[in-house]
């Protein structure tokens, strides 16, 4: 009886209406990015097909920033760290005499835009350091339950990429393990991922700072140092990946040229693997920029796709949807 | 037809001859440890039990050495460094003129111990950097698949303790997920714990070195450098779990001073936890060390156990046996 419901479930996973991919992927739209995904998804987790990969290796790493989430005008996490400086300023009289934090508290982005990339480090630190990591949770999660987007007025977690998510789903239904690999703060996203893409704060790999484990009055708790621990960007993602994962991933995704190494890893290992590159390319509904952006730069990566068989999304294109509808009772 | 399946599966999950204690537990003695292990278990996987814990929020970290498998004369991590140095030296002539080269060279023990810390780390650092990623699984591998303790002539992972490796199957078989949280280098265990723990190499933190990534004319690799990037071990291992876990265990199992801050920041949760210390008191069947031994030494988490509610396990009284039973054909 047991072997019996043991092989009926088992059958469940396989039942081609359990995931169709036309049903699985309403937000893109037919064409040659959809099938490729589809193509490698579904070969990837037939058994006895030749591009069966087993399932304790269908690991699949995603960008954040640009690729889950939008990230102009400026990442996201940029505006929490300004948020949080605002908030903190009253405390911190002589924070109005240091350009980088005037800049902050006047919301002078131009003033901000010139401010070193050392001195923007100092400001991200210091609205991020100091506190416990428990701590930290509690005030990243009331800041995305709160903040709203500058120009759309969405809720930055509303700004998700509805064609991602459903991937996300799609390749979960399939066997895949999801991660996000990014160069966001780890402690950032690991409050809200679970609860938006379905991605549990174990399978978040992101930039850490340091932490010191003290023993307090009211127990112990981990200090957030202002100094940074791992930069999970460019060369950084693979070896992220390896830190943490330990594996090679056979599936992933990113947007911009500090995805570069991790889909070179990705793809270069001795079976299947599909790189994926989401080319910003919609003006309209979201914002189109690459090669001379600021912020998500897609240049370098952009020209290693075709000779590596790398698939590009284009945005305006492959996307019938970009945001997921927001609800009526919002 | 679908909900039904799921919920008969649901049921098969909780069926009580699927795990029961007294079977799922045979290497332990009847008596006050397996009694509060059981009862914490159950109790942590009973939907309205008062100590119901939510499957997300069960994870139980194990330390390695001395906790899941022994670790006298020498830490083995320290035994295949040494191999590999003599493997080596034949391209290494120079190390004939280093001390605590020399000493591993000859096999000189006594001369060993006497060499400082830092040597030490020289010596293993060497035997462990300068190749990729992927070459160093291969030859921790070849290590695992051939090399034997010095007296008990057993392979390494034929000294895994029986009743913890119970202990792990039983855990999972409640839904726990079973982490591995060393003092050892991340990179030495993960080529075999899946096999020989069923522990993934995603669910391994440890002591890492820094990784360098990098194109060679065979395309990306990872390669290891003679530094240290964290060390993972007393007040390393909260701040380990934090970065690679994100969620503060339930369930923490260690044997030394080294797991002492681990085990404080499991338990100091808000909810229910529990903390295993393994006590090495059988001389006959293994090694009877605590408080003064160098390796492993348990003194100031012994002495925490009674205030904190720690469980101590007396590895003579508790465990009916201790290494696993090998296979005939071996």
């Amino acid at each position: 009886m047991r072997l019996l419901l043991l092989l009926l479930t088992g059958c469940l996973l396989q039942l081609p209406g359990f995931a169709r991919a036309d049903e699985a992927l309403p937000s893109w739209n037919p064409g040659a990015v959809r099938d490729a995904l589809i193509a490698f998804v579904e070969g990837a987790s037939a058994p006895g097909s030749d591009d069966f990969i087993p399932e304790a290796e269908r690991i699949a790493v995603f960008d954040n920033d640009g690729t889950l989430w939008a990230e102009q005008p400026a990442y996201f996490q940029l505006l929490f760290a300004m948020d949080r400086i605002r908030a903190l300023a009253p405390e911190h009289p002589e924070w109005r005499e240091n350009a980088p934090f005037r800049a902050v508290i006047e919301n002078d982005m131009k003033a901000l835009a010139a401010t070193g990339e050392h001195e923007l480090l100092e400001v991200v630190m210091a609205a991020q350091s100091g506190m416990s990591s428990t701590q930290f949770a509690g005030i990243v999660q009331a800041w995305i339950d709160s903040a709203r987007h500058p120009t759309t007025g969405r809720r930055y977690t509303e700004m998700v990429y509805q064609p991602m998510q459903e991937l996300l789903t799609y390749l979960r239904a399939h066997g895949f393990r999801t991660y996000i690999v990014s160069g966001g703060g780890v402690d950032f996203m690991r409050p809200w991922t679970e609860s938006v893409y379905g991605i549990p704060p174990e399978q978040v790999v992101g930039s850490s700072s340091e932490l010191r484990f003290e023993i307090t009055e009211d127990g112990p708790r981990l200090l957030r140092e202002p100094a940074l621990h791992h930069v999970n960007d460019k060369a950084g993602k693979p070896v992220g990946i390896q830190r943490f994962i330990g594996r090679r991933p056979v599936f992933a995704a990113g947007n911009s040229d500090g995805d570069l190494e991790m889909l070179q890893w990705t793809t270069a290992g001795e079976g299947r693997a599909f790189g994926l590159l989401v080319h910003h390319t919609d003006g309209e509904r979201e914002w189109a920029y690459d090669r001379a952006s600021a912020i998500g730069r897609l240049d370098r990566a952009l020209d290693e796709a075709g000779p590596r068989g790398w698939t590009v999304v284009d945005m305006a294109r492959d996307w019938r949807r970009v945001y997921p509808a927001i609800p009526a009772e919002h």
